[in-house]
């Protein structure tokens, strides 16, 4: 249905939301060994914010999103796509449905992300900031520990409040606010004995850049992991994710939470 | 060909070049209305970086663009979108003949501009940062008069050497040198008497939020005034394009030209 000269090569669910895919296809191009246009990699992005929302999903025991997304898969199919990703991590709870649906290869994010980590860390303990949604879900869990990890949770609600405040904060557009909760949830994680904090939200991987301190702690933001593994599945030369674009602080109040911020 | 429940509204054909797509999905995503990824625009960006230099096919007089720009049109009105934009200046060379083939309303990013420049000026000087292909075709010559302003030439060879090396180093993936670049044009600009200056090409675009210095120009960003225009057409609400991302600056040495960044 496409004609082969525009066909794209990776597909690309977004969406999930807007400002993770537009943070993903950033870094997917400034990671991209290139001098000029020509060099990238053609690909199609479906961004669907429509979608039922991912983690209410799971924490429901329902299948909502299930549907739509395996109409995004066939349609990226039909655009005649080698391979797909899906920046958001919550959405990978239905990873074996829509990869059975798929003629394309679906690359998993958490393959990507443990990937990563092991380019920087032979063994170690990992805290996920990631929703509720993919904790219940369970999937970075097993892979962690079949990469040779050990889980690292904080203790207590808070580490899990800042970590949802910031992702809400992003979603709402507040990212300088989500920068300071996330900087908070790392200070918990480092303090529960982390060696690494994987940024398991695309949405924080919006903040990645901006964050003025990861509490000594090494941390993987899940975009930027998925970027490069794409960029190896289809035989592309990937960089390291200089340069990438950051936002500015806001002064003061750093500390709001997103349920005030909404208040104010 | 698409299941309602995941079409979408707005389609975009980027990768022209893959930067200035990246910077506009940003762009559109920061400047709408919106809490929740649900109150986002569903869209659909194509990215097809591998089409023909367009500035090349322009100086050369030939249309090698023209038919892989309406294969993409063609899928995008295939997969459904209400309108279409393209975050390309040049790419509007082909305009009529794309728009003509077209059920889905393509919004030109020149009308967009001079919508943009209203807003701010009431008359006055617009000087225009674009590729030498876009001044060729002359659409913008043409919508700067209709909208009752005049169109800058700064003198001598120096403004239209340093865009150049400005959009040849965004697509190059250096930012900060694009950046210094941009300024001296700007700086050029003023000198010759502009009021406003049209940062018409969207690879220029990418450095809009890491200029330091605008030579006390009123700066028309072409690709934030497409999202705005794609919003309106759409009937989203749009905001200022606030917390943009910048790009980190590059220490010294930020005259560096585009050719001598090549050879270094």
């Amino acid at each position: 249905m496409i004609d082969e000269t525009i066909r794209p090569r990776l597909g690309i669910i977004g969406g999930l939301g807007p400002l993770a895919s537009a943070d993903f296809y950033f870094k997917l191009t400034r990671m991209t060994e290139a001098l000029r246009d020509n060099e990238h990699v053609p690909a199609v992005i479906l961004s669907v914010p429509q979608l039922p929302d991912r983690t209410e999903a799971i924490l429901a025991n329902h299948d909502g999103p299930l549907a739509p997304l395996k109409a995004a898969v066939s349609t990226l199919n039909e655009l005649g796509v080698d391979c797909i990703a899906m920046p958001c991590n919550t959405a990978h709870h239905w990873f074996d449905r829509l990869a059975a649906s798929s003629r394309a290869e679906i690359i998993h994010i958490g393959d990507a992300v443990v990937t990563e980590i092991r380019r920087r860390l032979g063994r170690g303990r990992v805290a996920n900031l990631a929703t509720r949604g993919t904790l219940v879900s369970g999937f970075y869990q097993d892979r962690i520990k079949a990469g040779g990890f050990e889980p690292c949770l904080p203790p207590g609600a808070e580490f899990q409040e800042r970590v949802d405040s910031a992702i809400g904060l992003v979603k709402a557009g507040s990212i300088a606010k989500a920068a300071a909760e996330t900087e908070r949830a790392l200070d918990l994680a480092q303090m529960a004995g982390a060696d690494a904090a994987l940024l398991g939200c695309t949405e924080l991987s919006v903040v990645a850049a901006s964050l003025s301190d990861s509490a000594g702690l090494f941390v993987v933001d899940s975009n930027a992991a998925l970027a490069r593994a794409c960029l190896a599945r289809l035989g592309f030369g990937s960089r390291e994710a200089r340069g990438l674009p950051t936002l500015p602080r806001l002064r003061g109040n750093g500390r709001l939470s997103w349920r005030a911020a909404q208040r104010a």
